[in-house]
């Protein structure tokens, strides 16, 4: 008797599952069912489709050569049998059976094995007068085709942009680069609320620099509008609008999980083990519905991800087929391009392993990508965040124009192996001046992290240079760039003396208060540091990150 | 007593070694002995300033903001005594101190720890007349002015590289950027031997697409002219030429190691434990005279790069000042650009993996660097090389326009992680379209590893099917893309019948010969393959790579 499987949602980790079922029992008869018109298409990619990067929907849902992957096609090159427009009712567990709807008709989908793959629903929230028009959720192909059209068609030309999360910071990219006034809206003290304030102030800082307006720690209390959208209330005053994007998140679609009586977990997605298995062994679940493992703290965590949604739907496939993989969890790894920045992160922020009860020791490394020499060489602000007693390194973040991705997939695959930054510290990386400096940039943060761990230099972060500084704290703030540097740009309160002259002009800098040298990135800053401690200054820190990593405003001119 | 200490080499190694020495010991009195003008400069910058990509000789010398790392600077800075034009002539090990000379005038210098950084030379063969003029190695900034000068000054447009290594490839790039005529003579079947000779094959196709001559198999036998260079007679016949670079090699400087006692190793360079000592526990070496631990196969070996000497430096300092770091050992990897290539590897080859007497089974996976629907998406070739018996990965190598170097490191830290395939693909790395697919490209070349060692798919080398073409074997080549695609480039005596149209044309597949599948990368190839199986065909393959990674001439038109 064939293998009959039900595989319910047809985005990712769906027709991932159902292909891959085929491939490993071709006597199989699997069933896609899904909601909506299209199948397998590629919702990360949204935002380029709006923007106009992307300059076909079909695009979005083409193989590699151009094929779009419809009904068709999967019938004719997977053998999967796909019905879309086709919405799961029931599960009858005991029967063993689906009910569905199509046409208006009710039916039975018989199975063996069930795969749930129902994806996540955007997050309208309960504001008043948020079913007016022109506002959207971005989150598949009819959303994207109404707000380029609107945005691109002259109607819509200053836009609200309510969640700094990744929907937000990629929507407000696409919608800057066909000419809208962007406004982004976040209710936090921060955007991309899984990197550490002082990384995503430096991004706020850089998409306000490409013309978007960043308001954190601004509340959304309405709408206003006749018929469709006017205005955005706010707890900073109302902002002018004629098309609002929300972008506050997701949730997992679980509705149907529920009510068949699988366990959801208290993140609210449906509780699978490692083989994605849910309660019921015969019900398997995949992507965005399912809660999972973060690999870090062992603890469940809900981080809806393409990425993640494919491997998840091969390893059900597999288990399905009575074979034994495994998905062990995830790091909330995430990249996205903001203008010319890249912002990458993976692993635990350094507050939310704080959170979660870890002693870190953390640095914050601004280095170019390649060799300081080569055209084209970018920097990154890099973050690191170890685990002090262990020496492990739990987590990641880099901004910045160079090639952050690269070195957050090292730290990803560094992470999930467990290795100490002295171990990550001699990584045989690839170099050649074109792509690394000789120390690749997570190298020299591990060498950094390493002198911290052990006792070699003193630091302080940015934010505690600025309470003291608010607080008007008696210490000294030493410049030791050169003095054009300093002219440039600086801190407040800071005193100049050039590396290079710091040896012979010791005698200027006050041996009773503590001091805190820094630099652009604080290379010379931690030079200085050592040759303070050497002449006997006993209160010596060293500022992390430098001017370049600064989150504050600096003096110029 | 203040700690003294002498760093002999003043390229790499040396510099980083002296300066972490000074910070970790402001007490200690170091001094650097260097034969040469120059210290701390960028040797692997040198194609690159050869080129005019890097302008200003002292841009290889200088900090990232522009300060010239000379002797003046290491003093006022490091608080390093540098000594340049200084030769070191003997190290008196029982008395602890090294005699050199300086200025024609010889002294002694006293040590309590010393450090070897003496670096390598580059092998200038014995062919009959390799003195003449214009026939140059590049190794050091004078070689560099010299060549830059002869090839930009219209002197010397008829340049013949010769070796295919990492200097042979690189000064290719850079002289045709400047305009001259380059053919580049290997002596072995192919270039850059740490890559698997069809990966390499495919460099070698690029590289001619960019005007190089490439002749493999081709011995150098002399030299001809008058005063300076005119000809260079190979086995293949005579070559024009009035500039020559030799890039054969280098070998590790150890004479003064060797005539002080000091032990060498197999390979010839200095041997070393994983703290830097020599055989004399106050002695230490770095950097490109010492001799280093394969990370894979534990055994020595010689991979001479300004990386490893940059952490063996460090290492070494750490350890001369009481300190316990050490130093594992090496991947040998690799990263260079080739025009619009980025040719990157790590671990073992294939090749090298056999000759040690691993069992392997390899992939090769072509596939765009980002998701394939966004502007600027350009493909990778990628091969890994995993032990059979335990599934972990033992090397990869990337060739083509896409980020290899990001899947490179990434599968270094997977290799010194000693992570299986498995792990591998189940790796959390980052994802937006506009830096990788939902599954990163060594998610699925993982992947298809996974399918092969679980014997879902029997795939073919695409030097096997040659070679069965060229015995004329009896097969059926099934080239499953489109016809169009098929109409450009194809296969010599290939069927096509188009994935889609595989299940109704199943009757057109001879069920009694064996099938070899492929398509444009063996995606396609392998789902017709399944669909074979499934229909009950018993002897089909893959071909690995598909048309892409072919690497003979393919038919068109």
């Amino acid at each position: 008797m064939a293998l009959k499987v039900v595989v319910i949602g047809g985005v990712a980790a769906g027709p991932k599952a159902a292909a891959k079922i085929m491939r490993l029992n071709p006597e199989a008869e699997v069933t896609l069912v899904e909601k909506g018109k299209f199948i397998s298409y590629a919702g990360c990619g949204l935002p380029y489709f709006v923007s106009g990067a992307v300059k076909e929907q079909k695009d979005l849902m083409s193989t590699p050569i151009g094929v779009v992957r419809d009904a068709a096609f999967f019938q004719k090159v997977k053998g999967v049998h796909v019905l879309t427009e086709t919405e799961a009712l029931e599960i009858d567990r005991a029967g063993k059976r689906v009910r569905i709807r199509r046409d208006g008709t009710e039916s039975w989908l018989d199975y063996d094995k069930l795969v749930l793959a129902t994806g996540a629903k955007p997050v309208v929230p309960p504001i008043p007068n948020v079913n007016l028009g022109n506002i959207f959720t971005l989150h598949g192909v009819p959303d994207a085709e109404k707000i380029k059209a609107l945005a691109t068609q002259a109607k819509a030309r200053q836009v609200v942009l309510i969640g700094g999360g990744l929907i937000g910071v990629e929507t407000a990219e696409a919608l800057i680069q066909i000419g809208c006034q962007v406004t982004l809206v976040e209710m936090l003290p921060q955007i991309l609320r899984s990197l550490d304030w002082e990384m995503a102030r430096l991004v706020e800082k850089h998409m306000a620099g490409h013309g978007v307006k960043v308001l954190t720690n601004t509340q959304v209390t309405g709408f206003e509008g006749e018929g469709s959208v006017s205005a955005v209330i706010t707890s900073q005053g109302k902002l002018p609008a004629d098309l609002v994007v929300l972008g506050i998140g997701v949730r997992p679609n679980t509705e149907l999980a529920r009510t068949s009586g699988l366990v959801l977990g208290p993140t609210g997605g449906i509780q699978v083990d490692e083989t994605m298995r849910t309660n019921d062994s015969d019900i398997f679940a995949a992507g965005d519905c399912v809660e999972c493992k973060d690999l870090v703290t062992g603890k469940p965590c809900y981080v809806p991800l393409g990425s993640t949604a494919n491997k998840q739907g091969r390893v059900a496939a597999i288990n399905v087929c009575g074979g034994n993989d495994r998905f062990p969890g995830v790091l909330g790894s995430m990249v996205c391009r903001v203008f010319d920045f890249c912002v990458a992160r993976t692993g635990l922020s350094e507050s939310a392993a704080r959170a979660a009860g870890y002693a870190v020791t953390t640095v914050i490394v601004p280095d170019a990508d390649r060799a300081h020499y080569m055209p084209g060489a970018k920097p990154i602000i890099l973050k690191l965040v170890i685990e002090t007693a262990s020496r492990k390194l739990l987590g990641a973040q880099a901004v910045g124009p160079g090639n952050g991705d690269k070195r957050m997939d090292v730290a990803a695959t560094a992470i999930t192996a467990g290795l100490t930054v002295d171990q990550l510290s001699k990584l045989d990386l690839c170099y050649a001046p074109p792509y690394s400096g000789a120390l690749d940039n997570l190298i020299v943060a591990a060498n950094v992290a390493r002198n911290k761990l052990d006792g070699q230099v003193a630091s302080v972060s940015s934010l505690e240079v600025k309470r003291r500084l608010d607080a008007k704290e008696d210490f000294c703030l030493l410049d030791v760039r050169g003095p054009g540097e300093h002219q440039q740009e600086r801190l407040p309160n800071s005193t100049l003396i050039p590396l290079g002259a710091l040896r012979s002009r010791l005698a200027e800098v006050p041996k009773d208060k503590p001091v805190i040298a820094f630099c652009k990135v604080s290379l010379r800053g931690y030079e200085a540091a050592k040759i303070l401690q050497g002449a006997g200054f006993a209160k010596v820190q060293v500022m992390d990150g430098g001017v370049v990593a600064w989150p504050y405003d600096k003096l110029t001119g």
